[in-house]
């Protein structure tokens, strides 16, 4: 027992005495073990300082099934919208387009470090209403996925206001919470956000994601999540109950991993000072790729990288030449995967292009992760700016 | 490592070795790992004596993800359909009806010991071709689920030939396959019945569940699962693995499971005797517990009880009296959910309606597994003889 402290040792006792029978090999609650979820919802509690209800987590294999499930409930027809972000993580739209609804598309503002302007969603509010679309729901991925920025807090009043006044359902996907690397910006979940500005259960339909899968942890293999689920009436709740219980129950171990996830060492815990370097040697170590990422995207011709306050991407600009352009279209490919197809197939390196996402037409992307170990980066840098400039140099206008 | 022998740990290291990285806790390729896929496949092979192939395998967070994809995949509108075995585990028409799809029935016949007949499956097929229906697929649950029969290998034939004629895929729900109690039945996959028929690749559409919930292992918190995809052009399955990478991959626990539940030790591995002698303890116990109860049932006065041959459920038949039905009317019950709930509140036995699984109307029935403790049966079905004479004693008409 030499390589667990006391408190791991006894946290993972407490862990198997909160399930049934302490078999990890059984079907759980189909909302997932009672007592991982008192749990949960005691550190979002502690996370918000504002109450959370085990009743109202939903444990998933991952954030992804919760989404669907609440896609399927909110989609009746291909007269129903959610508002979701351009660019965005292709799950939104894929989930959509399965269970038939429509896809209202709002523009982050790249200009503005990938500002979410309520302008811009109440200008697409109208525009889908006068289309015949009952807007249901809004997506927000905060910190943003592929775009990286991180919400101020003000900003995300008025998201509230905005989804309180419409009557929106605020689908908030915060699997990024822990990963905020600039001192200058900070996680607020929607719940908190919306409690402290009076707004009680009664007053916001609000659905939070998280996941075992990101952060510092990152046992994205495990498949653990969970969604929080507020603002609904009991009837809303029984069918998002008896959507869960047809797939019986999410799986144990990431049940299981959900729990020190969000409730980790606490201070006075032997492992507590362990735990906090290896959090913050990753956390610090990811905001140290970020940058330098960011600022090797920003020395190359042509190319505009906005910061990398939070996530795990940087989703930079590539204004193509003309003539890239037309290459990639003699080969009816798109220019930006034009441009990454021959990144990987040059030098190994993968990025994702733009396309994959949504982008502004006529705008090229791609999306680039920050997450190869912090020695291999100066080296990607060198073969990415040997690439880029072999290809500005065959392309150049 | 006293507590495992020598093969275990070879294997567990042959494992390991399997996964890039011998990373438990990253994503996989969504259809799942490709070692464990080859253990499978090799598996199935060894099984069948036929081939399969690992790109046909697509692992799942337990089965019914899969029946879910295949739904997805199958049902366009409403005007679809799929015939459904009656009574069935609900899972299918709750996927049905989530998918926008008509469940079309067939009726198991109970006479028979819950026979399948050919004839019923092509009477339903016409009545409801002549409702502007398109029937796409038949789900067969082989051994049955809830009514425990095995079927035999001719009428196996007939379903495949009855398949073929009609182009219709045939979904095999097969994850009771070890759970067969009686020496004049035998498992029989249906791929293997298709491919000893002469019916290759080009000549009939398959798809074969299975799961670690069940069999002897029973690991069901894990959700480990695959199915097998046969008879589809590269077009289609490049459609189920983009709806399986919508969730990226299922979660790697469960992966690692599925690889000893299809190919556990073998002759002359050092675990052999200690794995054949846990597996048939089980399986005899169970089969010990089918038959016990089985024959407590028949006793029972207006019960009638068909033969477990094997999964893991009886579904006896309940000729309720008429003053039973009618006070069960009063209190706005169904007759079968009025025996349960009383059966329930006075014993602590949960038997499941037979109105949750579907039965021929007017007739009762409920389903009771075999999974408790061998030595708590007695009493059980002490408890249960004794609150169905008094039930009687009170509704006799």
């Amino acid at each position: 027992m030499a390589c667990c402290s006391a408190d791991s040792i006894e946290r993972a006792r407490k862990i198997l005495d909160q399930i049934p029978g302490r078999a990890t090999g059984a079907y759980s609650h189909s909302q997932g073990i009672k007592g991982l979820r008192d749990t949960i919802a005691a550190a979002i509690e502690a996370r918000d300082g504002f109450p959370a209800d085990p009743n109202d987590i939903f444990m998933t294999d991952g954030a992804s099934p919760a989404v669907h499930m609440m896609m399927q409930l909110l989609i009746r027809s291909e007269k129903d919208g959610i508002l979701c972000p351009i660019p965005q993580y292709p799950l939104y739209c894929a989930s959509i387009a399965l269970h038939g609804g429509t896809l209202v598309p709002y523009y982050l503002d790249e200009a503005t470090g990938w500002g979410l302007e309520v302008s811009e969603l109440k200008k697409q509010l109208q525009e889908a209403k006068s289309n015949g679309i009952t807007v249901r729901a809004l997506v927000v991925i905060n910190p943003g996925n592929p775009t990286g920025q991180v919400l101020a807090e003000e900003n995300q009043k008025a998201i509230v206001e905005f989804c309180k006044e419409e009557g929106l359902v605020l689908l908030a996907d915060e699997v990024y919470q822990e990963n905020v690397y600039v001192p200058e910006k900070k996680f607020h979940s929607f719940k908190k956000v919306a409690r402290s500005m009076g707004y009680g259960e009664k007053d916001i339909h609000l659905v939070s994601f998280q996941s075992v899968s990101k952060g510092y942890y990152g046992e994205c293999g495990k498949r653990g999540g969970y969604m929080e689920v507020t603002g609904f009436g009991a009837d809303v709740r029984e069918h998002i109950y008896k959507l869960a219980s047809v797939n019986l129950c999410s799986n144990i171990t990431g049940q299981i991993l959900a729990s020190p996830v969000m409730s980790p060492p606490k201070v006075g815990d032997k492992s507590y000072e362990s735990y906090i370097a290896e959090r913050d040697g990753i956390l610090s170590s990811l905001a140290r790729r970020a940058k330098t990422l960011e600022d090797a995207f920003n020395k190359l011709e042509g190319i505009t990288c906005n910061k990398a306050e939070g996530a795990m991407y940087l989703f930079p600009r590539i204004n193509l030449p003309k003539k890239a352009i037309k290459a990639a279209e003699e080969v009816k490919t798109a220019p930006d995967l034009f441009y990454c197809r021959r990144l990987l197939n040059e030098t190994g390196i993968v990025f994702v292009p733009g396309s994959g996402f949504g982008q502004v037409p006529g705008t090229w992307h791609f999306r680039c992760t920050i997450l190869p170990q912090e020695e291999k980066i100066p080296a990607i840098v060198t073969r990415l700016t040997d690439y880029h400039k072999r290809f500005m140099d065959e392309f150049r206008d």
